[in-house]
């Protein structure tokens, strides 16, 4: 079985790490960084934290040099998607199945655009790039699976995907309706990326000062009604999500805090701007995640325009 | 007649030095910055932008060095304004009026604390410290004064206030009701304030900016829902404000924003947080405030726990 992780951060790495383990499965990763692509390639990718172990696969800056895999894994921040999937997209047949673990929602559509048959997922564990082939696995946690379903995709590749994943260490867990656990992750980081990325303030620190954590739970209230009005049932409660990110040892910076750091494009328009938008088409207001979109849009303008 | 400025940063400092040029005031100023006072005392306090001159008047850090004044101009952050007026308390006595031209609201009532005689006060001109001794005058303005209603001051003492600093330069109006004119920059201030602080975007980049022009929008709404419900007719409309000081030439930062980039606490205490404890009296939901309460308080937090 070959697979390919497409996007080979964090939480790409992760993945390509743990499959790397198992035998019977061939890894392959694309990723834009030649430094952890070099750094993969020479001494293998190293895990510290929730496990701690280093693994040795395929890595490449270069779509084309990996052959046909029977699985994706599409791992980019969702401000890559269609730059990694149309780079990566004759990897894929129509036999080939490609599931997306990224951050917020409307990435199916995108890698449903190129490739046939799509698996729409979510994961919760958090990680930090440490240095070129060393990723930080700061919070363990479980993956969700289930068909996107426009694109068809019998639940025979969902299962075969997740067996994998449990076999490797990550905890998978394929469903029918994979949309109540992915709204559940967006709802969860609409509500702690923006304020991570506009205070400094790391998960736990954020979660238990009164003010931050007040600003989650009225996050969280506004993104639960949309779901609801859009007749998806959460899979998970944000707000006890919150809580368990909480109580992980270390002091995680929420994904959109380290790209503000670095000064690089986030996802607020696939996490609040999407609850804005559906919102909008449910009839449901969403001032506050309105509010956290613009303040996050106007941290990047000022990047440009200090 | 002789007049003391408390708190001699960028507002103390526009109204020390225009006060000075007058022949029949004596101008004291009580500051906690050695450096800017003993700036001030050798080469006089110099203001360039909006004004350029140089006056000259005594400046010290010793409030007890003061001799007994008749008006008080104080013009400390808000988070200063009980430990200043503590020190400068017997430069006033029951004749004396003191008048605050502070942010926010609540200033008043600290102030009267100490004093007798008390004059509600808020001005629009903003400058910016550029070294000790120099101010930058960004955006010049109004200031609008009026008694402190429990404080019986007579309107005769405001009246001759407002005409000192008048043919001194700073143009005053004297209200018998000030409130209006103290929210309407209340409400300015308690939307762009907290949006440059979060962004780190000048007044008039997180103006023409869609998403945080329209964030200043809503909270402006908000704000002025508040002040309707407390029956406080607004003297200018806050969205005129914020397009006006946007066409001011410079990129003037919030004062708040000023406050973070030196990692000094804010006066959001005073401004979105007043707003909310306001509207919680009469009745009027304000999310929006409360939420930049929160973002700001949670930054502030930020520094004590990296």
């Amino acid at each position: 079985m070959k697979v390919c992780v497409v996007g080979c951060g964090a939480i790409g790495s992760l993945f390509a790490a743990h499959l790397a383990r198992l035998n019977d499965v061939e890894v392959h990763a694309y990723d834009v960084s030649a430094a952890h692509v070099d750094a993969i390639n020479k001494n293998g990718l190293r895990i510290s934290g929730a496990a701690d172990f280093t693994a040795r696969f395929h890595a490449t800056i270069r779509a084309q040099e990996i052959p046909r895999c029977d699985y994706g894994i599409v791992a980019t921040k969702s401000t890559h998607t269609r730059g990694a999937i149309e780079q990566a997209r004759n990897i894929f047949d129509d036999r080939s199945a490609v599931c997306s673990v990224q951050n917020g929602v409307g990435n199916e559509e995108i890698i449903a655009e190129h490739v046939k048959q799509v698996i729409r997922g979510t994961t919760f564990p958090a990680g930090h790039i440490i240095a070129p082939g060393h990723v930080g696995y700061d919070i363990a946690g479980s993956t969700w699976i289930g068909p996107f379903e426009p694109s068809g995709v019998p639940m025979r590749l969902v299962n075969e995907l997740a067996e994998m994943l449990n076999r490797s260490g990550m905890k998978t867990v394929a469903l029918q309706d994979a949309r109540g656990a992915q709204w559940s992750k967006l709802i969860f980081n609409a509500s702690t990326n923006p304020v991570g990325a506009l205070t400094g303030l790391h998960h736990g620190a954020a979660t238990f000062f009164e003010p931050t954590g007040a600003l989650f739970d009225a996050l969280i209230d506004e993104g639960t009604a949309v779901a609801r009005a859009l007749g998806i049932d959460l899979h998970d409660d944000p707000k006890k999500m919150v809580r368990f990110a909480a109580n992980a040892p270390g002091k995680h910076k929420a994904s959109m805090l380290q790209d503000v750091l670095a000064n690089r494009p986030t996802e607020v328009d696939f996490m609040n701007g999407a609850i804005v938008r559906m919102g909008e088409k449910a009839g449901v207001p969403t001032p506050l995640n309105r509010a956290m979109w613009a303040l996050v849009k106007g941290l990047e303008h000022f990047w440009t325009n200090p």
